[in-house]
């Protein structure tokens, strides 16, 4: 089956074989369009592509996550402000396009199921995915399965954690807001002058000593063990899988998260935080699983 | 079949018939004991006197729930404050002295069914109930299953709503901390020397134009409120049911939540907010309907 995980600037696209292996990928800008039709050409280009690329015939399946509000069951996009998107039908218009079954879902859910099924986070029947991003959003699973709430659940980056700074979303206190990997970078240039691509450069500057780097980024560990002791009041998962950029500073940034969240408990159970495995290959892989299991409920 | 809600002080049982009427109901005083044996002697007996009391044989299932830390699948209470219980297999134990079918559950997650069944949460997928009474606790019903998470979720009253008071769990800033029943009586009372019981006489003294009655609910219901944007954007379920005495004063109450939560929401959608139809029964008709999924599931 062909997988793609479709940002606002890259697609991100892979040919897969029944058992998730990599048979070809590729690459490409994202076509836009506010109607879906340039992205579903496009997709069809690209599937046709990676078949070639792999020698063999068309894939089964196909499987596309996006980011944004996703209705995974109605297969309709409500809205992506990344792809200017609102009230996209996009699984039914790719479907009669490419005349084969389409999977079509949400970026960090799709990420979630990957990283639930195959990825840090087996073994588990209830746990939440934690994406540290651009903003941040959780995927959840819940008694075995992923949780969509119509598309809107998961916006931890939008519980408000008790500061004053204002989001992008125009509330004050959210989450995303202080920890996000775009809030650090811009917290650390807003203090220092000095310019930061993401939230990588300013970990390193803070493990070599740098005391503003270190304020900025305990007071995102901070926000986000509160963001995670919500969470974790609510829905007791097994464990949380936190994912982006920062976690790759394992445990330099997982220490003080833990420290916090556990002496911020009281009768909750700690569940185990886990460094998700798959990376930026999340999305694609979850695409994969839900073209897998649109083919399965076709065939059953 | 009969229905047990058995609370620290008071067990409230009713006969009902498989359209869950009300055929008899009984009312006694909680038998302890920390094995939990006392308590299957008195549900047998009390089960024996309901059938007397309605002339019928004895009913087909029984279903019993407690307060505290419950696993429904394992039908054991992990842990119950208020029966002095640790890891107690009621379940199990029941069955065997009664020999016929026992379902186990928690008394606000059973509520909670009762409510979207057969009271105000009719007709969601995806809804919450949030029992407001000595403490703060919500059943949760997602994709249109209750979530237990292992007998954990649904402990809204610890999140943290971000004021200075210690809770009775030992953290600080918990809602129940600020706008449990218990925590507005005491708060009034703490202010004005005037003793409360419970969350009604502050209300109508509110309503009466009582300054300190109307600080007291009005930090509980910004409280609330914040408690339930929370909730709703990391679950976003269609509607959300309050229940508890506090909001039998229902606009009085629910419109300051409804215009408070309304303006801390920016892409959020607002659910709708209900205020519970079964009051003390939920509880009771609840562990009916666990008690008739028990019969259906041996029958299937």
């Amino acid at each position: 089956m062909a997988a793609l995980d479709v940002g606002g600037t890259t697609v991100k696209a892979a040919l897969l074989d029944g058992a998730l292996n990599v048979l070809a990928t590729r690459r490409e800008r994202t076509a836009r369009g506010a109607d879906g039709s340039a992205l579903a050409e496009q997709v069809a280009s690209v599937v046709a592509a990676l078949a070639a690329d792999a020698g063999s015939a068309a894939p089964d399946a196909v499987g596309v996550v996006v980011p944004g509000i996703v209705d995974e069951q109605a297969r309709v996009a409500r809205f992506s402000a990344n792809l200017d998107w609102r009230d996209v039908p996009f699984g039914e218009l790719l479907e009669r396009r490419l005349g084969r079954p389409v999977a079509f879902g949400h970026d960090v859910r799709a990420g979630g199921l990957a990283e639930f099924r195959t990825g840090a986070g087996q073994g588990c029947r209830d746990a939440a995915f934690v994406a540290v991003g651009t903003g941040i959003a959780a995927a959840l699973q819940l008694d075995g399965r992923i949780y969509p709430g119509h598309g809107l659940a998961g916006e931890i980056g939008h519980i408000d954690v008790g500061h004053s700074g204002r989001c992008g979303c125009g509330a004050i206190g959210c989450l995303e807001a202080i920890a996000s990997a775009s809030a650090i970078a811009r917290r650390y240039t807003e203090r220092t002058g000095r310019p930061a691509d993401g939230a990588r450069p300013v970990v390193d500057a803070a493990r070599e000593g740098d005391d503003v780097a270190q304020t900025v980024l305990s007071e995102a560990l901070e926000a986000l063990a509160h963001g995670l002791r919500t969470l974790l009041t609510l829905l007791a998962p097994e464990a949380i899988v936190l994912g982006g950029g920062l976690f790759t500073a394992t445990e330099y940034v997982l220490g003080p998260i833990r420290e916090r969240l556990g002496s911020a408990l009281t009768f909750q159970r700690m569940p185990d935080l886990r460094v998700a495995k798959l990376g930026d290959e999340a999305g694609r892989f979850g695409a994969g699983l839900l073209a897998l299991d649109a083919l399965r409920r076709r065939d059953s």
